[in-house]
């Protein structure tokens, strides 16, 4: 059995590992394109704050302890440029230029996702970066090192970019921040977006949004970003306006293509020819909530998919029942998280949602260091069901939303998880968690 | 209607304001044999801790709140010393010590807990104190000041032994613990129980655990208490070894009795007698996972209770699913938290229950500040249910012991909640959340 993998990071080498260590007789080659393999991508912006760490400290586990301890046949700087499908065959190019070609029994497309970058004048100029890979990250601790950066214009303001301006912020960078759209995080309620944008505000960076950026052009301090008012300058453009899942291989070999152009796949990872399977930020997954094809591209779901598809080719059937987009980041001291839907997603998919907003505190009455906390509750009309949760807060926010989450997956209405058992201690919430609150207060709203 | 409720704290505060706020035409008569009413007991080691904090920061909302503004006839210092179930009345003495009798339509029974005070020699000597209701702790603070008191014994480990540990040692107390069990924490595997152990002796806390309690004497540096093998010193004797419920004024009207002789109630807080409603510390519950009755007194599900018994008055039928014993400690910088069963209580039940113990990381590979987590998982091998969780770790065990517990009331198997989409950024958890891990360990056991 020949099982090859297209892509070295979360996805492929978790497949990569679970298949060696499902069935070691099976051949695994992994073709990546990057030097670089099994890293932490999500940790970038935190390093990068840190002048002192090396990038490297965030590679989980290093080429030659696939190769060694693992019997991998991992192949770095090998870029596939065709998929086969009627011959079952990759082909591409290896760090020396030459062509390689390669037979498969099961295949993985774990290509990942790129950066977008929007098609502007000056994109290419010195100083102009993005954030996906490792090689990106390398790119600007290199760029800050050596020229150095005193300001930065980052374009975008979603929740990498939002990492970075702390990142960056805490080099000592100035960061102001611009984006067309007028509305700061638009998939939030504006009590929950507005506390963020007073948390960055209050760290000293500058937003710009509703601004249409003409371009970027070298000059002044080093770079600028021109709009219609007036120029930004900085030593250093971060472009952090999303990502777009590699499936241009996969759409070249006829395979059907989701939501975002990513690789449709069934639970099974299967993509529309039954010896093929993605996984990670290049495929899509079915929504817990909706049931419909949606494209989240998060670590945990690449990981798991990876391991999912080295069953799967390993004979041991296994399915995947959905994500709920449960995610959280951090910015400056706020924790800012979400799972499952927004008002306007839930409306998109058929629901008839209610939607309620709570302002509570993250510790019991009269304990000493509480801070604000918001929760931000979406249910059903129709059927009462819980669709989705948003929470910010200075303490709680990232490990309270797994609770709504777990939710999501029991498909509990807002009733049901009204009556769920929560912790209380005095330092940690209010004797009814903001959760509950929440939870009462739509239940008001609901029929 | 006359609608009158036995004790002023959690649960029969909550029910007395539900009612008015459902119908404000309702009579509600509370009487509370204490001055004290609608106050954080949960709250108490924290305020301690803090000799510059009045203890009355705790009170929640003030008598003449709830009798000016909620129009709820709230009498202090009013014993109830008798249900009369055949002429539906209480009587009691009131604060001047004449008799006084009321006619109920519906009673409730909210009296609560007392502290277990061992049948010790000494028990009774000044400066042997018990921390129950907020008159404890104003005699446990004017001791500390008065004495002033060096060094305290505390007879228990449970969880509030273990937060006034902390409390008395941030007032500069040296503290020794001593118990007559010979494990430290008996419901927890040995591998949490070690670090809680760890985490308190390293804050100078002595333990001496399987130590016979002979008596207390007066002497020395004040008191002393007497084992067979020495004796140990303080100024002052905390006995924190648990609390039994209120139930005599129940009992001897007649009503039927649940485990540990707390108040026997259905799912709408009925006691055997259809007019009599009883909740929080006094009264027995379902649990979510047994299905079986439980005592387990904690403040949450007291309020819950409160207002459920309000409704039914009111006519509004309510039921509660139950209680999962959801319920988090902090004790020093550790957070210890827990949900649904043990193995021993598993067994128990009736479940044959399969359990791992997993150490993980708090944060995400090479982020720093990571600390060690640990999670414990039970599970049930005939229907793969999951059964309970403990955790413990300096950061997010309190909130992310929410999640199993909405897992339980879903009643969702082990192989259902390691499929959850949890939260993920490196400063808050690995990519593989440690509860998902532990998921995964025991999923290895199950069939």
């Amino acid at each position: 059995m020949e099982f090859v993998i297209i892509g070295g990071d979360a996805a492929g080498m978790s497949a990569a590992s679970r298949a060696k260590r499902n069935r070691p007789e099976i051949s695994v080659t992994v073709f990546e394109k990057t030097r670089d393999v099994s890293y932490s991508a999500c940790g970038m912006p935190y390093n990068i704050a840190d002048p002192h760490r090396p990038l490297d400290d965030l590679v989980v586990r290093h080429a030659h302890v696939f190769r060694k301890k693992q019997g991998i046949d991992l192949r770095v700087g090998h870029c596939v440029e065709a998929i086969n499908p009627a011959d079952k065959t990759v082909s591409g190019t290896d760090p020396e230029g030459n062509s390689f070609q390669k037979a498969y029994d099961k295949l993985l497309i774990a290509t990942g996702a790129s950066a977008v970058i929007p098609d502007l004048p000056g994109k290419d100029l010195p100083g102009v970066l993005v954030l996906k890979n490792l090689e990106d990250g390398r790119k600007i601790k290199d760029w800050i090192a050596r020229t150095p950066v005193e300001q930065a214009v980052i374009i975008g303001m979603g929740y990498i970019a939002l990492e970075m301006a702390e990142a960056l912020c805490r080099r000592g960078i100035a960061v102001e921040m611009i984006k067309p759209r007028p509305v700061f995080l638009p998939w939030m309620p504006p009590e929950l977006s507005d506390s963020i944008r007073k948390e960055v505000e209050n760290h000293g960076v500058r937003l710009h949004p509703g601004k249409t950026i003409e371009g970027i052009e070298a000059g002044g301090k080093g770079l600028r970003v021109v709009t219609p008012e007036g120029r930004l300058e900085g030593e250093m453009v971060l472009v952090a306006v999303g990502v777009s899942p590699n499936s241009r291989l996969a759409a070249d070999a006829g395979l059907d293509l989701g939501p975002r152009k990513a690789v449709a796949v069934d639970r099974s990872l299967r993509t529309s020819n039954p010896d093929i399977f993605a996984a990670g930020d290049c495929a899509d997954a079915f929504h817990i909530v909706t049931g419909q094809r949606a494209y989240i591209p998060l670590a945990l779901r690449a990981n798991r998919a990876g391991w999912a598809v080295a069953d799967n080719v390993c004979g041991m059937k296994t399915t995947l029942p959905g994500v709920a987009g449960t995610a959280v980041f951090k910015v400056f001291d706020l924790q800012v998280a979400r799972t499952g839907l927004t008002v306007q997603e839930a409306e998109a998919a058929g629901f008839q949602p209610a939607a309620v907003t709570i302002k509570a505190r993250s510790r019991a009455h009269a304990h000493p260091g509480a801070s604000d906390f918001w929760v931000h509750m979406v249910g059903d009309n129709v059927s009462g069901r819980l669709l989705g949760v948003q929470m910010a807060g200075k303490e709680g926010a990232a490990h309270r939303i797994n609770a709504p989450a777990v939710a999501l997956h029991a498909k509990m209405t807002v009733a049901d998880f009204y009556q769920c058992d929560l912790a209380y201690a005095p330092p940690f919430s209010p004797v009814w968690d903001p959760m509950l609150t929440a939870a009462n207060q739509l239940l008001k709203e609901l029929p």
